[in-house]
């Protein structure tokens, strides 16, 4: 097999090296040796640790030539971003009937759907293991390993950047903004940490999984997502104080409403498997049936796991195992009634900062209560109030429905003793 | 896919039943309907769930007949046992160029070698990933998604039963006896759980994997296998106060002196993934480079797991991903050097059981110093003596070599004031 790889960062600069360094296992695995005969990069001098001209390497200045003119078996498209450069390549190879290997989950949340019937068309093999989860073979436990099972539901989590930050403020108290800067200087977080913190990240991925497992098309509108912005440092600690942890989850699963997917921050029992999965770590939980529940964790990110799971795809492609896409072709996947969020049911967690009254909890337990709501263990701590003279209110419900939570939370805003925007969450057990 | 089931016990009967339930889903996974066409058990009018005439299914009193006469693509074993007629079936169906899936470890830790190459010679499979680890899809991921990997260690809990019993002891302080007779209670222990309980289910399960993962032949003569039973209330209540747990460990790992392999229990750190691996669970933790490590864990037995597994094999024979048994040609696995016991670098944890005499614990410490062995924490709690006068010692070493440990065990032994046998195990803080 020779291979082209198009972005020398530092996931194509280990793709290379390991492709190197393990020539010979390589090639025992893959039936055949498998060369890097070409690369694209932005710098050619930049030290990689391996010499492009001892090895015969080409360099290609423009990824997009190289891909329509290299004479290559697979382009390994490590670029990123959801456009532009990386999906031309993508494009180029496939029309010229190149197999395809990427990394990249925004091209795929975005163009996945189009990319693949291409591919079918062609009849070439678009593989996206290192897209989803790192170095965590979840893709193709979920076309081979588990292809006895009708899958009912997934919870991963699936971007580490935001859950070593939880599990930051969990160990050490401290503030979001300050774990988010341990996780910048632990090279963790990008410098701009938008697409991680924001839960978009994560969604690609979740929306990838969605149609490997249930078959619908791969599509994120309209998939409720939000970020961890809004935790802070008084959320985790009332969460250990009830048995829970904070954890942003990915959830999607068949219930008899529709599909319910989405990606939002919930409290989780603080000992069960996913509760404990902790730092910059992804984990996959997928339950099905006549399985059970399978949980997979390991290093969503990185240069040594993604490009394990990109030379997983290189050798499957190497040894003829070739699978759609998403498990079926792209013409077969069919999207399903989704649930409505506010049909979703289960117990919610509410904070609101409210000045100091003795009247506040009552007035806002009322709300709840016009609204049919069942409440839970509710706290109003004896805090130091803040700069507004507000002090934290916290409040769970009992199992009942999201839109009846949604209508007490306008109310609730509305109450002059109410400050601030308050933060509701989901309260997960079931995972 | 005609699939002739030998063995219509708990797993077998689900796998012609999910064959039965899931056919659509099932003829589009494998490319073509798979069909349960011929069965085989002890016991013709039994109810399992489905009408063997209504769907056409022929039975056979024979397995071994069954297997050499059914006109079948695939003969999947299911009957259990290291030898008799489960080996006679395997034997049959090979010879005769039919692909077999079998979820008998005991089996293949006994004759895979030789089954293997005989599976070779024809040209046909030979499948098991239900035999290791039940619904964990561990030999698929050895195989393929990890194929990019150089594994350096496996740690494996590979037995639901031994880790069942470990968490009932440390959740509710019970003893051995009465957590294993909670195990038979539940359906996690058989009538007889000497296989279980003395690590040589285990001990086959990691011969399997070590095949897989290092290229080694199956075998399971020379490795130190060790069972639970000697692990007393008292072992599990001190390892809490070191802040461990007790768990049967399976490990295979590359060192500079050679593969070290053995199923015995250890203390490893209560909040490591794999101490916090609770229940009749399975937990498999992979580590490789370029990958890092990889956990994962499920339902290592019963009737949906192992059919799930099972039903994968088919599936992957259907579309033709057939690869060599271990990864490699049965001709190709060899032996390397294995690491001697005695050579093995680690810290040891000691129970004793003492006559309450002030000098005893300086003797045993004194026996320990002239090993030239540094201790870690000791302690001598103040309880009631037993009916000997004695009462528990608890030790722990440094990092020190096992034959040290060993050597000055035996004169251990040798004070009066030492009765019974002395509790050793290895603490593994690096799971």
């Amino acid at each position: 097999m020779r291979i082209a790889i198009a972005g020398l960062g530092n996931i194509g600069a280990e793709v290379a090296r390991q492709c190197l360094d393990k020539a010979e296992l390589y090639a025992q695995r893959a039936e055949g040796p498998i060369t890097v005969t070409d690369v694209s990069a932005r710098d050619r001098g930049k030290d990689r640790g391996f010499d492009l001209r001892k090895h015969g390497i080409r360099f290609w200045k423009d990824p997009t030539k190289m891909a329509s003119e290299a004479d290559v078996d697979i382009v390994v498209e490590l670029i990123g971003g959801a456009d532009g450069v990386a999906l031309r390549v993508v494009e180029v190879a496939i029309a010229r009937g190149v197999h395809v290997v990427t990394a990249n989950k925004a091209l795929l949340a975005k163009h996945g759907m189009r990319l693949s019937r291409l591919a079918e068309a062609r009849g070439v093999t678009l593989a996206f293991e290192a897209a989803v989860a790192g170095g965590i073979p979840v893709v193709e436990l979920l076309r081979q390993g588990l292809a006895a099972n009708v899958v009912t539901q997934i919870v991963g989590i699936l971007n580490g950047t935001t859950n070593f930050i939880l599990s930051q403020m969990l160990g050490t108290g401290c503030s979001y903004d300050a774990a988010l800067k341990q996780a910048q200087q632990r090279g963790y977080a990008e410098a701009d940490p938008t697409l991680d913190v924001n839960g978009m990240d994560a969604a690609a991925k979740l929306a990838i999984l969605s149609a490997l497992a249930f078959g619908v098309p791969v599509d994120l509108s309209g998939m409720p997502v939000e970020g961890i912005e809004r935790i802070t440092a008084l959320d985790i600690q009332r969460a250990s104080q009830l048995g829970l942890t904070v954890k942003l989850l990915c959830i999607a699963r068949n219930t008899a409403q529709g599909l319910e997917r989405w990606v939002q921050p919930c409290l989780v029992p603080a000992d069960s498997v996913i509760g404990k999965v902790v730092g910059a770590t992804n984990a996959v939980a997928i339950t099905g049936e006549p399985l059970g529940t399978l949980v997979i964790q390991g290093q969503g990110a990185g240069a040594g796991p993604t490009a394990s799971a990109v030379i997983a795809d290189i050798i499957d492609l190497a040894t003829g195992r070739r699978l759609p896409a998403f498990g079926k072709l792209a013409s077969e996947l069919r999207a399903v009634p989704e649930l409505v969020p506010g049909d979703r049911k289960g117990e919610y967690y509410l904070r609101l900062q409210a000045v100091d009254q003795p009247r506040v909890l009552g007035d806002v337990l009322s709300l709840f209560g016009m609204q049919g709501i069942s409440m839970g263990p509710t706290d109003q701590p004896d805090v130091v109030p803040d700069e507004h003279g507000a002090v934290p209110v916290f409040l769970t419900t009992r199992r009942t429905q999201e839109a009846a939570v949604q209508r007490a939370l306008i109310m609730i805003r509305e109450l002059t003793t109410v400050k601030g925007e308050p933060c509701l969450m989901r309260i997960e057990r079931n995972v």
